[in-house]
């Protein structure tokens, strides 16, 4: 049987950003189409799932292809598959992740290094986004909303942070996913009341009073895949 | 480009039925094939998709087709896609629902009377699955995991009740679900604390005391789809 529907990767990749004014705000890298369809406009990093690969491999590879990233964990965001979504029919399964920005740092200056790095990629803050080809913003949409419902019965918010922090670092997370302020003493009895978050002894001194370094109760798994194996789920 | 990948749906319908001996247990229709790859093996309902239809409304027709089901709301399981989860390339893109024993009595039967019924139509107890063909026993193992991750945060047990329903019914759906027996008390307690569940003025009578009939708040809405529209997740 012969069908004329293509299979396509993407990947929405979030990292938490320091603004020039302070703030922290939800980013992630974007790549301007060359060629038609919606040639010189924005799309995720993506592009065809080849026979050899899985489609989470197509997503790692074209996303380290682009823009040199490599995240430990990549989910499964959704697959997209709307008849007039593309001007071909094109079903497009998407992978997203969550990576610290001194990750992110390291990882593009290793890959500009590398010479390979092509020109036309770019980091958008996310209530900053450009016009973007096909349906990727909704794509992008719908990766918020499943952040955002997500950071409410997991630790995802983890993925941003370094292995220890304050409670104002996760606290700034937190606002930034929602996208509202929060207020500091119910969000530290909200943490502290569910057993996910450790006290260290270290703290972390500088303009400020010293404020107590934290580090998440490993003792629960962050990515549970549940019965899938590698071959579906995430990076070999 | 040509690819040699095709996309196929399949869907994973659970239903709680009463055993002979009076225990609820989770039950899936499977379909018999009868051609290759894996002739005379049990499958999830499915089928190719079609350049004019979603993957949704594919596994809508292809579900109807098969069964005479027609649950209200298709959810979105996972896209398998696996080098060598078949002898050609395939990626199948799995939807599930739950489906009250009542609804799947009425559509089957409608189904049968219809004349279009296939004979290769069979429901089993899913602690009792015969051998199955492709990666099908790892998507029907995972849609379980999702549903035993699910019940603990969300209402979707009400997928298997009426409208109204004693304790009892919902502690019976719980225990079929996790696979476990649960302590009435505690689970009164809990169900009352999380202000899902509204008491009606209504008992049910019979061999036993007369049971308060409860229903689910329905100020929540029970099937969220975020920013998605129906195109890519449910039924028209």
């Amino acid at each position: 049987m012969t069908q004329s529907i293509r299979v396509a990767v993407s990947t929405v990749i979030l990292t938490l950003r320091r603004t020039e004014s302070g703030d922290a705000v939800l980013a992630l890298p974007l790549v301007l189409r060359t060629r038609e369809p919606f040639a010189d406009q924005w799309a995720l990093p993506g592009g065809w799932l080849t026979t050899a690969e899985s489609p989470v491999d197509a997503s790692a590879r074209t996303l380290s292809e682009t823009t040199g990233l490599a995240p430990s964990y990549l989910e499964q965001l959704y697959a997209f598959g709307a008849v007039d979504r593309s001007p071909t029919r094109v079903v497009s399964i998407v992978y997203w992740a969550l990576l610290r920005q001194d990750d992110v740092d390291a990882q593009s200056e290793a890959h500009r290094a590398s010479g390979r790095a092509p020109e036309n990629v770019r980091w958008f803050d996310i209530d900053d986004l450009p016009s973007l080809a096909f349906d990727h913003a909704k794509i992008i949409e719908y990766a918020l909303w499943r952040l955002r419902n997500k950071v409410g019965y997991s630790r995802v918010a983890h993925g941003f942070l370094p292995s220890e922090f304050t409670l104002a670092d996760l606290r700034e997370a937190y606002e930034a996913i929602l996208g509202k302020s929060l207020d500091p003493a119910n969000f530290r009895r909200q943490v502290e009341a569910s057993g996910n978050l450790l006290p260290t002894d270290r703290f972390r001194t500088g303009s400020h009073r010293p404020a107590r370094l934290y580090r998440y109760n490993t003792d629960v798994a962050l990515a549970d895949r549940g019965p899938l194996g590698p071959e579906e789920t995430s990076i070999r």
